[in-house]
């Protein structure tokens, strides 16, 4: 198996479709540019999968807003059901795609439906070995890491227990992402996670944001807002460990980095030695990028 | 001069007047219960002070709320320049209060109108030798501390220079505060503040939420949300320094505290040695809580 690993393109919701599109631009360029063929998989709207005018006016927006940005064809599949997931025909028009683009909705509806598919391996199968961007939105951002979290209130107030995480769909190790960061105020859900599960490190994704992560490791934060990333390992989860269900607990000991859109991250800068290092970048940091992009 | 410090209350903007009005009942019972006498301070609002209906309005309100909180006396001072606010028979009211209460508006007027007057100077007797709760909500609270924030933008980015900071009131040291911390997204305003100035600890205070610090070192968060510290003072600031006047940057490396509503911080447990501390309580936590407390 030749291995050429593709882009993922982490995009935090409510990305611009109409103006200057420069997260839906940059995912064209990404994918072959003037080349570029976008499928769009519609699966998490529960709208969409229980009436068929708003699945067509997801599909008519993201294509249109996908062309105008370059891209040279665009085609929705609206999977849903594992039976639609397991089609083959729909497994060859994955494999033919230079980018799959999941729009939002439900997470838990994404997973449980195409987990396991062969939708799902052709999707791996293309990222993997034809350098096919894996993108997604929303609840198709949540959706791509190997853990995400499902349901849960967007309480402003880190409670023990109450996001449950649940398996994703497998594209990025060690990451929880939550998407809407900032306008929803979703600070103390994520950290409440991380209280939960220290091992992961918490990317938290604003709206019209994107975190790009590419083969070459490098990774950069594309659009309007910033991603939040909270690392967890070293802190002091006691208070998670004693408190009761569905109790708020004061969350310690955190680090915490603001990457603002604008800024680009080569892992291999501290492979090749400290001295090769952007000098105002910190070891902390490196470590940090290093657990969410060294094993990409 | 025989010290007996008081209270301080730090609200975060928008506290509830009309329910339970948790707040305003714990400035309440913090200022004398049913003895205590509040006198609020308009200076912040400019409305005010441009309107007489709007200054009735906020006094009318403030009145009702207090006194449904058990307040015994309620009065409003609405000093809008310098010669009101050196004015001795206004300071003697204040020496008259059990609580000082300052409303909302723009930091900058308060400070500018009261900073270094015979009211200014009562305020800081009364808190010092009287034990009476200094208080403020939203610009209120942003004045309560030595260096304070002054305009700027609401930008969630974290951009260089463009929030300047000023003298403040004075009453809390080594602290910047920001307020409407998690509905405003103003995590990257206040980052940016501690790349500058990492010696302060940034405490972001939700809506509806408060910081109470008590004069026998202890520190509690009360009402709706909670408070985010971000401690600085290990942060890699290299970013900041070699960025352009209003250029965004990456804030590496800063250390995370989320305090929910309900914990309580007990500074005295960590002086009595680390064997009396609260077990689930880190050593970086405590050492924040003394930079915030510890010279109160």
């Amino acid at each position: 198996m030749r291995v050429k690993r593709g882009h993922l393109v982490i995009v935090g919701g409510a990305e611009d479709r109409e103006d200057g599109r420069e997260i839906l631009s940059r995912i064209v360029a990404l994918s072959g540019g003037a080349k570029a063929r976008v499928v769009a998989l519609t699966t998490a709207s529960r709208r969409a999968s229980e009436d068929r005018a708003a699945a067509h006016a997801i599909e008519e927006s993201y294509r249109k807003a996908f062309l105008a940005s370059g891209a040279s064809h665009f085609q929705a599949l609206h999977l849903f059901d594992r039976h639609a997931a397991n089609d083959e025909a729909n497994a060859e028009i994955i494999m033919g795609a230079t980018c799959v683009f999941m729009t939002g909705g439900e997470q838990a509806r994404l997973v449980s439906i195409l987990g396991g598919t062969t939708v799902f391996r052709a999707m791996h199968k293309v990222y993997l070995e034809k350098g096919a961007c894996i993108s997604g939105t929303s609840a198709g951002a949540s959706a791509l890491t190997e853990h995400m979290m499902v349901g849960g209130p967007s309480d402003p107030l880190p409670r023990k227990g109450i996001l449950p995480l649940a398996p994703g769909l497998g594209f990025l190790h060690h990451v929880i992402v939550d998407q809407h960061f900032s306008a929803r105020q979703r600070l103390g859900r994520l950290l409440a996670v991380l209280a939960q599960n220290p091992f992961l490190i918490g990317m938290g994704i604003d709206e019209d944001t994107a975190l790009v992560i590419s083969p070459d490791q490098t990774m950069e934060v594309v659009g309007r807002g910033a991603v939040t990333m909270v690392d967890g390992r070293d802190m002091d989860n006691r208070p998670y460990v004693t408190a009761n269900h569905g109790e708020t607990m004061p969350l310690l000991d955190l680090r915490l980095h603001l990457l603002p859109s604008g800024f680009c991250f080569d892992l291999n800068k501290v492979r090749g030695g400290r001295e090769h290092c952007e000098p105002r970048l910190s070891v902390s940091f490196y470590d940090a990028l290093e657990a969410v992009i060294g094993n990409c």
